[in-house]
């Protein structure tokens, strides 16, 4: 059985913002020698997310669109007593999920044809870090 | 350390349906050999999800009415202007998650009482593949 | 590679509740021996769900809030018709996705700073289980 385990950082220059990270973790994935298991890639912080969908601009603004409908800015969180201004991250962070699991499958990072992962950033302009762990043989 | 890899294929007459795969994956992990381990099922397309809950029509019909009003169907996403209309179709994949991982117990899916895998399709009518992977001993 | 399956159990006073679960998966995954892998922990029901964010008061308030703002309790769901009452306690399960996977790292869960693991119960004041899982070496 073979372990690999990495980290991922990112500083972006918007407070919300979605990074396609296929490439870095596909190196990764390279790198660790695993032709069959699974690839973990997650958020350490838990104002941002990791998804697999398109990557096509239009889509991208669509979804930053629907989840500032769905968790919306505010000044209103209860979280904010504590000093904090990030509620609405947090709870994006949790609508679209923290995590996923890639398929590793002959050596490759097993996706559909559209699929990307993407690094989903929502209280940026900070040091964030996203952990990758292959396991498999 | 056995790891087996297998695709399902669909093809819904709907563009929206909700199918029980939990017999398809049920022989998959038969098949597999493992015996403890996880089970990794999830879409290989960007407009269909995974889930697992209840096989009871009612409550699939109030998911479907759901997912609508979180995530309706509209001309007007961006995403259109590649010349799709389906992004709808992406945003309801998203908010529901394109895969889940099931542990295998003992041989066997360790699934609950009444938890069932679900293939949710967003935008059928063509062949869309699942993605299950076994990994364990 | 080493395997190991536990459950837990909860039966919360309130209709919904937010329990913080570290110190209990922590315990199983000392107790694994593992020191490099995965662990799975996800809810044996239905109207439960477990996800990974800041065990912060206010935070943990303005998630229920949200969460019953997007799929609402409510006497009209169709699930109903079988004689439940807790069409919104699966809607809010699937929201919020029922299971995480934490990488375990030199024996420990590999978790960012403020992150910790919580079961969320949406249909309380029974028993109710949480499944962990973990696989490596």
């Amino acid at each position: 059985m073979k372990v690999i385990t990495e980290a991922l950082e990112f500083s972006t220059r918007t407070h919300r913002a979605y990074l396609n990270v296929t490439p870095e973790v596909t190196r990764i994935v390279e790198r660790s020698g695993v032709r069959e298991g699974l690839c973990y890639v997650g958020s350490l912080h838990t104002t941002a997310a990791v998804f697999v969908n398109d990557d096509e601009e239009g889509l991208l603004a669509d979804l930053d669109e629907r989840l500032e409908a769905l968790a919306p800015f505010s000044p209103e969180y209860r979280h904010h007593k504590t000093g904090e201004t990030n509620g609405d991250s947090h709870l994006k962070s949790l609508l679209l999920h923290p995590q996923v699991i890639v398929p590793v499958t002959e050596g490759k990072l097993d996706l559909g044809t559209w699929q990307r992962i993407f690094y989903a950033e929502f209280d940026g302009r900070r040091r964030k870090g996203v952990r990758v762990k292959v396991i498999g043989e």
